[in-house]
């Protein structure tokens, strides 16, 4: 075995079968570990060689390696020193499934987000320059990546620039789930021709044949689409000023090797196409990348419970079948959104835009400008990215456009990067945004339902993961429900499904020590529920959510209360603000004091 | 005289000649107009043969004009039924500088921020298509938008569909200054060989000579570069899937209705490619564009006071001599952020990366991962853009970019669009982020001499326009300072210099009629004075910020309160949660309770 006690460094010594060995028992490990753990198998799985090519023709930690989104970066963790710890992989106080400058000195960038990484390597490779340094920097962007705006602003950045940096496009023709968009389809054109030898190779015999005289016009439009394969090879990045090579296969490692020291000798910046298979080495992930893109443990996976997105993606579909207005809009998360059935049998009236959050929203906004109702189905933190666009083209407009916001709250292994915990707060700042947050899978759907026939901006957000089975709230638009009401001193407000449950779970430990508490389920943030809000002077209040505390529900709460002078006892339960690393949803509301055992701790002391 | 009673359908009737005629009457408004009123100049100059055109080709309302940053629309207002009111343009409730859907069915959408109006654009050609109508959709780009993520990503989507949608391209070669990176280079290359016709021509006959026989690749290579231009024409375009036609003389009415009614005829997307010439018709404004681009009233204009962004430019360019790790960072606005003397005395530590937010962000992490000092310098309105990038690729990261967020709180005349008064919500609710609020041009450069050695992700922000130049309050990390110190039972709490200065104000007029206050000013609003809040129990308390209210500075100070258990009476003077028309920043701070009448008016009250 090579890969319990290979180093990065000592990768250059290997001969090719070893390479090729190397890979093999890199492979087997991924596999056993996804399985078990849960984390990203067909993306990791594809860019074994790459990565090993990587580290065979650089020398890291000087030269730098950047990952975009970053979740296959397992080869990478496993080749600099973290082969011991990968059983940890994604567990709480184990190895993050996301580079992280924290674990090594290997990783540059704590990636997450799509598309950023030609960025950071632009202004990394600018400040290597101005220090007169010397080190290669190495953006490593999927071709799904490449259609987000911000790599796009990079791309144009950096080819007006002489700053050298390498971006390898890590070409598997899928974003999570199909690739979508004419960027696509250049790369597309680029690949069918196989290696840019072949396809040079044709085209010199196809121009001695045709162009010969002075009717080169007329026929020149014949082979004009042949020639352009030679012209226009990489034609795309050219034009953003960048030197193209490729496309190479990511599975060879001669000539990945050959083509990565080439890249690495050339002065100027480049991009290397570089065509892999995502699930490459198991047969179930190549031939269902899309199913195998993020798993759960396989271990522990019994019957699977109905999830939020499940119950989003079949009401939108069943309302869509009355309603012909109804359209649907993902960025690259069809399957993720639960909008695959939708896709299916609404086709026409489904738009994937790619990963493109900012264009997604706007395009929302044109849809509703043109009489359409439009869902568009976001995680949170992917909405992020739509921020502007959000304020500016939808609650400006006052335009009724749907922002379906999934995974709001704790997301769980995916950590930092994927935590929906700042939507209260960002959403809550936003002029003319009515933000539903219905209290389980039955409000959902009723919140959908109602949703359909409401004419401005709106904010529907529901949790990762599995429904809650207990709780069985109505929703009533504007209105907040009693889930207990015990007519007590104390009352519990509980924001959103995963709360409520908590909050719920919490009464009733508190009702066994004989502690009568009412629990208030807020299916809406915004507006508030005055009239409840005005029926607890006096009372002790305890906000509960899964969200950051600034510019939270506590706290527009708690100037609800300060503007209209209402005196009560007021206690915020929300997350501090502080990045929330990776661990089970349960292990992180635990950690952060919101689990029911927490709540019902915290209502036991105040009251004592 | 024929603008005074022509309307936008009435425009298909006139000659040629009287089509010029009109032309110029138009300019002679806009230039009157604007030389009283202030507003966008250049521009909208530039753009007036092409609108006039546009009225004449299509079918206003019935066809569709989506304007990008819509800055350029006066012309569209004169022909479309506010010639009457224009001379109220950008006064308090007189008619935008913008598109307003409110003002008139001519306006589509309200733009104000650059790359949109693709992506408006797809989405309602979509949703015409899906409804079975006939119209046509126009978005008009300007060249410099064309670089914006979000209109990247409207291309791509575009590209790959079959929706119809025209899109202009209006390129004067000029963002708001000079205009950045690889398109606008390719563009460039476009432009350098005037009409298409003119290319084409050329080009025959260069192939007709050198591309004869079996020597066709090596010769090839020497005829490369002219060739690109027949095959690559537009190919920027066509990579995106998008038919190009141009370019064409923006000031040629025959050659613009001619193309016009192509693109109408065609039954693709289509891009059409249209030079202007900024400030055409005005000689001081074509010959200094960035100057004219958005000017002040002339006709007040005495001697200029310092404005907050010069002291930002200022001090950054004298602090950049002595430490070399000092870099700027621009999103296409050097002039307007103060920069414009940095980028001259340190050419190669400034970087202007286009409008293009996204990437500026996270290029700046990028040079910070390096060890150099980033400044970025951006309106806060347009920070919203970033602002999924500020979160992951600088917060979470903890580099030490220092985000200088210009036009923080009242615009003033540029209105909704514009206005930087979401920003103490949507920061505030970042975690690891330090936000400092100078409350005067002292403490802003105090302030950012302080930050040059600050080793975490920092922002920095400050009003729009002159320096208040009573305010001198000194700058002391992490401290409030008090301005006025009597003692009082009531404390004003105010943020940053505009309403530092309000505050004070008040608290003369107060004074007058025998109130004493303290008036402290709040110079970080994250994190918060502690040991100064815990001082104020009991006390009357007063938070006045030009930023609206949830999640604003009076709702941290309120849930600090809470939490800490200390009792005050507390009231929070700031903008209800809705969007802000324009007007002058006094007017608009007088109609929003935050003049320094209002203020005092306010606390006389609460102590009766």
């Amino acid at each position: 075995m090579i890969l319990d006690k290979i180093t990065s460094s000592e990768i250059k010594n290997l001969t090719i079968p070893k390479l090729y060995q190397l890979a093999r028992e890199i492979r087997r490990e991924i596999i056993d570990t996804v399985i078990t753990n849960g984390g990203h198998l067909s993306g990791n799985l594809g860019v074994v060689e790459l990565t090993i090519a990587l580290h065979y023709v650089f020398d890291f930690p000087k030269d730098k390696l950047i990952f975009d989104v970053g979740h296959q970066c397992y080869t990478h963790k496993l080749l600099t020193g973290r082969y011991e710890r990968f059983k940890t992989l994604r567990k709480k106080d184990g190895i993050s499934g996301f580079p992280k400058k924290s674990e090594s000195k290997y990783d540059v960038f704590d990636s997450g987000h799509s598309g950023n990484s030609a960025s950071v390597g632009l202004g990394l490779a600018r400040a290597r320059d101005l220090a007169g340094e010397k080190f290669e920097v190495i953006s490593l962007v999927g071709d799904a990546s490449l259609t987000t705006g911000m790599c796009l602003e990079a791309l144009n950045d950096a080819g007006a620039n002489p700053t050298k940096q390498i971006v390898i496009l890590n070409d598997n023709n899928m974003s999570i789930a199909g690739n979508v968009g004419a960027v696509s389809a250049s790369l597309t054109k680029l690949r069918t021709k196989s290696t840019y030898k072949r396809i040079k190779r044709k085209l010199v015999s196809i121009v001695s044949k045709h162009v010969k005289g002075p009717e080169t016009i007329s026929k020149f439009k014949r082979v004009k689409n042949s020639f352009k394969y030679m012209l226009m090879r990489g034609v795309f990045f050219e034009e953003f000023g960048l030197k193209y090579l490729g496309p190479i296969d990511g599975h060879n490692f001669k000539e990945l090797i050959e083509y990565l020291t080439l890249a690495k000798n050339e002065t100027e910046s480049i991009v290397l196409h570089v065509i892999t298979r995502k699930g490459k080495g198991c047969v179930e992930a190549e031939e269902n990348p899309g199913k195998y893109h993020g798993i759960s443990p396989l271990i522990n996976s019994g019957i699977k419970a109905k999830s939020y997105s499940d119950i989003f993606g079949e009401t939108l579909t069943e309302l869509a079948e009355k309603d012909e207005k109804i359209v649907a809009v993902t960025a690259a998360m069809r399957d993720g959104t639960g909008l695959t059935r939708f896709a299916k049998e609404h086709r026409d009236r489904f738009f994937d835009v790619g990963i493109a959050e900012e264009h997604a929203v706007t395009m929302s906004a044109g849809l509703a400008l043109g009489g359409y109702k439009p869902y568009f189905a976001v995680y949170s933190s992917f909405l992020q990215r739509g921020y502007d666009q959000l304020i500016e083209d939808v609650a400006l407009q006052g335009l009724p456009v749907r922002i379906c916001v999934d995974r709001s709250g704790i997301v769980g292994s995916d950590g930092e990067t994927h935590q929906g915990i700042y939507d209260n707060g960002y959403l809550n700042t936003i002029p003319d945004l009515t933000i539903l947050t219905p209290c389980g899978k039955d409000a959902l759907k009723e919140a959908l339902i109602w949703s359909k026939d409401y004419d401005k901006p709106l904010i529907i957000k529901y949790p990762r993961g599995a429904c809650e089975p207990q709780n069985k709230v109505r929703f009533i638009p504007y209105k907040w429900c009693h889930l207990i009401d015990a007519d007590s001193k104390i009352v519990i407000l509980s924001v959103g499904a995963s709360m409520s449950a908590e909050a719920e779970k919490a009464a009733f430990i508190l009702a066994e020590k004989g502690i009568q508490t009412d629990v208030v389920c807020v299916n809406c943030i915004k507006p508030l529920d005055k009239e409840l809000l005005l029926s607890l002077k006096n009372k002790t209040v305890v906000t509960i959510e899964d969200n950051v505390e600034d510019g939270g529900f506590g706290s527009v709460v708690n100037d609800f209360f300060c503007k209209n002078r209402i005196k009560t006892d007021l206690h915020i339960l929300a997350l501090k603000n502080t990045f929330v690393t990776h661990a089970t949803v349960n292990e992180t509301l635990e950690a952060n004091g919101l689990s029911a055992k927490n709540i019902a701790e915290y209502v036991k002391n105040i009251i004592n």
